[in-house]
């Protein structure tokens, strides 16, 4: 593919847009890669549609690679299917509805779950037809309520999802699995930084569940990572690693004290210093059991209270909990809802009162540092007294444990025993679920078994945003003078430059780009004459960004020694090459 | 591409689909191309999306080489500039309308022309940046009344639309014509038999319009083409060739006869043979001048009444009449409006009266047959008499004339001296037209030209439609047994049939394939063991319509003349060819 600056459809701007909240979209936009059509949707002008097309043949390939076929959906899709696993209404605002002209419902696909439902139990019947796995790359509708970031978070955008199908559990397992390793040479050859992170399954359902993020600042999703392992995992994802049980055979009973005016952690933590004091360190926040009432709102309308028991100095994170909760919500419990458990000393809460053997019947879940054996002060249930040396395990046993409690940088890795956790920031790329049986019990899709048994299919569901990609690399690349494009998914190769008014450098040129073209290069070529000089020309390529920048220029004047340069554009390193054997030359670096 | 029969996402069907109106319909649901997901909403199963995929690229190709530029409107589009041209309101319940959560509208696009004209004024400001010539191979939507024929017209379908932006008129003729060339090559190069027949602008407005339309009884559009010359025309667009002037010098005066009870064309004709019987042959209705009224509808709400004389055998075509007067609606003069102007006399009308200087100031157009010279029996305004040798030109004088009869099989061909017209019936799969300065004006396009003056832009429009190129093609070339793919566009390159039980066929089998593989050619491989039969695969072969069918069998039980059996799917033409150098002999079938 040759473009020509002199005809190409673009047209690159100085000035930011005044809409642009990133780096990536304000050269995006700049650099003439797409336009707004209106918020959150965009058109794709000549250069970013090159990109997307070199991002979406990636992502093919590699899927055919795993064996799954391609399809296409519709985006303008039937209430119907979403109405039956309840999606119509869960969506709430979040999709784009609309009536037809007899007045039949129809929503624009936010996802395609219950299509691809539907369509494999209209084909397939047989385990003899599983394992399958399906996929498509289409336009996909979601109506945010602040759409920004430009393509980062898009009203209209393109995404590769697909779908797996299969008998058992353990296909589903080796369905994910190589969707997984796909989704890795995906990210690899699409050459930005990511990171692989532990992900509950949401709305979703299903079990296990991982996200592809590129590290940006300007991510909207937050994780954590360890500074020594792998381990990366969404905050509402990490799993505290549970303290095994500690000896506690040698540990004093416990003792009630009086402890005036103490209903909150501090005034606690001041008056036990100052009234008990420890030979060997104060106390501190970390040493007492806190009692958070909350009340869970179940999808049906009933209300339940749950008592959470974390140490002190932990607050409970309310999207962890409901993380671990789904589809429950959580509220914190009013004064009236309180007032209604008379066993509830307020300020003085202890796991006594609590629990379902408990005097408050109150369900009781506690942090898993709250382990067998550890030692805590916490409340005594009377006002102004508190309970110390209270043993878990000896003196007082939760319901079961539950992961509310913050996750904070510096908290241990769950999964190595010398790093620590620190928060970083990223933008959603890919994920990985299972599924499971959630929209195939919904829609009915069962196969015949090996014995003749109608059993229902399992599903795993992958999906790549692939106009978002566009935008995350541009944003895991640029620099401070444009767009810096990672070499597979360049607009084009090599973007050449004539830079010189006289005839001798269009000619050298010409003939270097015809060279490069029938190589089977793809070339940006700056062909522009009259009034445009070497340096706009070169700053336009700096902006566009392809990986290798050539220069025609005044090098070609000696014609016993003709010379062009060549830029690398991520490095500025440059070189110069004899105009002879240019194009074995630069096909050399292009193809590595 | 090598797809296998045995974990191709593909199930054949015996049965046609109960809402399936036309074969093209019926076998690409059965075959397993496309499933309904919807009305008029259709997914597309991995054979539908290979040939749909082969069609872009050919398309993609052809416009490329006349430099268009790709980009790629969003389907969600902004109600604003759809406003601005009245095609917001115009469109009626054709197009899907809907609110985002701000209440702001949008529509789902049905074409784009405002969108291109928009993005080109953002972008473009100089007559240096013209001719520019742009297209998007995108998702279209219409809210069709009654989606039928699956493919044909559906509610949500894929596009190619371009749109060429010139200064001058000049210059809009040579883009026209340029991509009037890359359709023709098109539209050979799909392999189908098409007609370019001259249209009407129609509600697009512009002059110069052409459509290509796939010959076939199924299609939805009628046009007429001659029988001896290339000619062909929408019946809208038909003009008659005007007779030239006859001489009238030695024609009789006109007379008016008593003509009691004959308000009719058959009661005329009859009383004038009856009564003023003519020696060299009879009265025919073609004899006499039928004067019809009718009522124009303005825009602005405004009515106006029409006469228009025509041969007393022709009838007004209502279509025709309001082509020619678009936007002006056309409809029957009631008794009411008729009884406001006396002067007409019911049954009895002629040219007497009507004309802006008659007695009744009514508009009167004339058919172009109703030449100068040409000689008539008509109205003589009073009731019971008719004008004889009445002359046009001599007697009585028209406003003009109008394209307004029916156009009938037989007619004398407008473009030659032998041929006469036939009607026929097509699928309109392409269409060329000139918009003019329409869009540009509405949406204020303008440039400056080369003496720094403000000139509004003209624009061509061009479409293809590609998902319904998949039904016309696959319409144009099916038979009794299944679908029949030219070769361009098949989803395969070659059909192998693995056609036995023993171990050696499928290891012939598996051996070929793999090397017409390795060869880049696309196969089918019906690798499918146990249960299926050699009659069931070749049923199947024959119903997905790859148009060459390799079957593996028997001929290679014998070690020293192993041979496999080629049958063209379109002739049915089977030969034997040797297994040792199939590769070679089946590449050189297919690269033909």
């Amino acid at each position: 593919m040759l473009m020509r600056m002199s005809t190409l459809f673009v047209r690159t701007l100085r000035e930011d847009p005044s809409d642009a909240e990133v780096p990536s979209h304000r050269l995006l936009v700049r650099a003439g890669y797409i336009r707004r059509a209106a918020p959150g949707i965009y058109t794709w002008l000549p250069l970013g549609l090159a990109v997307l097309r070199k991002i979406e043949g990636i992502i093919r390939e590699e899927m055919n690679a795993i064996g799954a076929q391609e399809v296409s959906f519709p985006a303008l899709l039937p209430r119907e299917p979403y109405e039956a696993t309840g999606r119509w209404t869960e969506y709430g605002d979040n999709i784009f509805r609309l009536k037809d002209r007899k007045d039949a419902d129809y929503l624009l696909g936010p996802t395609h779950e219950e299509m691809f439902t539907l369509l494999v139990k209209d084909m397939y019947s047989s385990y003899k037809d599983l394992p399958l796995s399906l996929y498509q790359i289409q336009t996909k509708y979601r109506d945010e309520a602040r759409p920004r970031a430009g393509l980062l978070r898009g009203r209209e955008f393109t995404m590769k999802d697909s779908y797996s199908f299969d008998v058992s559990d353990a296909g589903l397992d080796a369905s994910y699995q190589k969707h997984r390793a796909a989704y890795v040479r995906i990210f690899d050859r699409l050459g930005f930084d990511y990171a692989i992170v532990k992900a509950t399954a949401g709305a979703m359902g299903g079990s296990k569940s991982e996200e592809f993020l590129a590290k940006a600042d300007v991510g909207e999703d937050t994780y954590v990572r360890c500074t020594t392992c792998d381990y990366a995992a969404n905050v509402e994802a990490v799993q505290v690693r549970p303290a095994a049980p500690a000896p506690y055979d040698d540990a004093p009973a416990a003792h009630v004290e009086d402890t005036p005016g103490t209903p909150t952690i501090d005034s606690l933590v001041d008056h036990l210093n100052t009234a008990f004091p420890r030979a060997d360190r104060p106390w501190v926040a970390g040493d007492t059991l806190k009692n958070v009432l909350v009340v869970l709102k179940h999808p049906d309308g009933t209300r339940e209270p749950l008592a959470i028991g974390l140490p002190g100095d932990r607050e409970v994170d309310q999207k962890r909990l409901e993380g671990q909760l789904e589809p429950i919500e959580v509220e914190p419990m009013d004064e009236t809802e309180f007032a209604k458990h008379p066993a509830l000393v307020k300020g003085y809460i202890g796991p006594g009162v609590l629990g379902e053997e408990g005097k408050s019947g109150i369900r009781y879940l506690v942090d898993p540092r709250v382990a067998e054996g550890t030692s805590w002060v916490t409340g005594a249930d009377e006002p102004g007294r508190h309970v110390i040396d209270l043993v878990a395990g000896r003196d007082f046993t939760a319901d079961g444990t539950i992961e509310a409690a913050d996750v904070r940088d510096g908290d241990a890795c769950p999964n190595c025993t010398e790093g620590t956790l620190e928060s970083a920031r990223g933008i959603e790329m890919g994920h990985v679920f299972q599924l499971g049986r959630k929209y195939a019990e919904a829609l009915d899709l069962k196969v015949l078994d090996e014995n003749g048994k109608l059993v229902t299919v399992t599903m795993g569901s992958y999906g790549v945003g692939v106009t978002r990609a566009v935008a995350a690399i541009a944003e895991n690349s640029l620099d401070e003078i444009g767009l810096c494009w990672p070499r597979n998914v360049a607009p084009a190769d090599l973007h050449v430059v004539a830079a010189g008014k006289d005839d001798a450098v269009f000619a050298a040129a010409d003939a270097l780009v015809a060279g490069l073209a029938e190589a089977g290069l793809d070339v940006i070529y700056d062909d522009r004459a009259g009034k445009i000089s070497p340096g706009v020309k070169f700053k336009d390529a700096e902006l566009i960004g392809c990986p290798t920048i050539v220069t025609v220029g005044r090098g070609v004047a000696d014609p016993d020694n003709q010379v062009i340069e060549v830029k690398d554009r991520r490095t500025g390193e440059r070189q110069e090459l004899a105009l002879d054997g240019a194009v074995a030359a630069l096909s050399a670096i292009v193809r590595g």
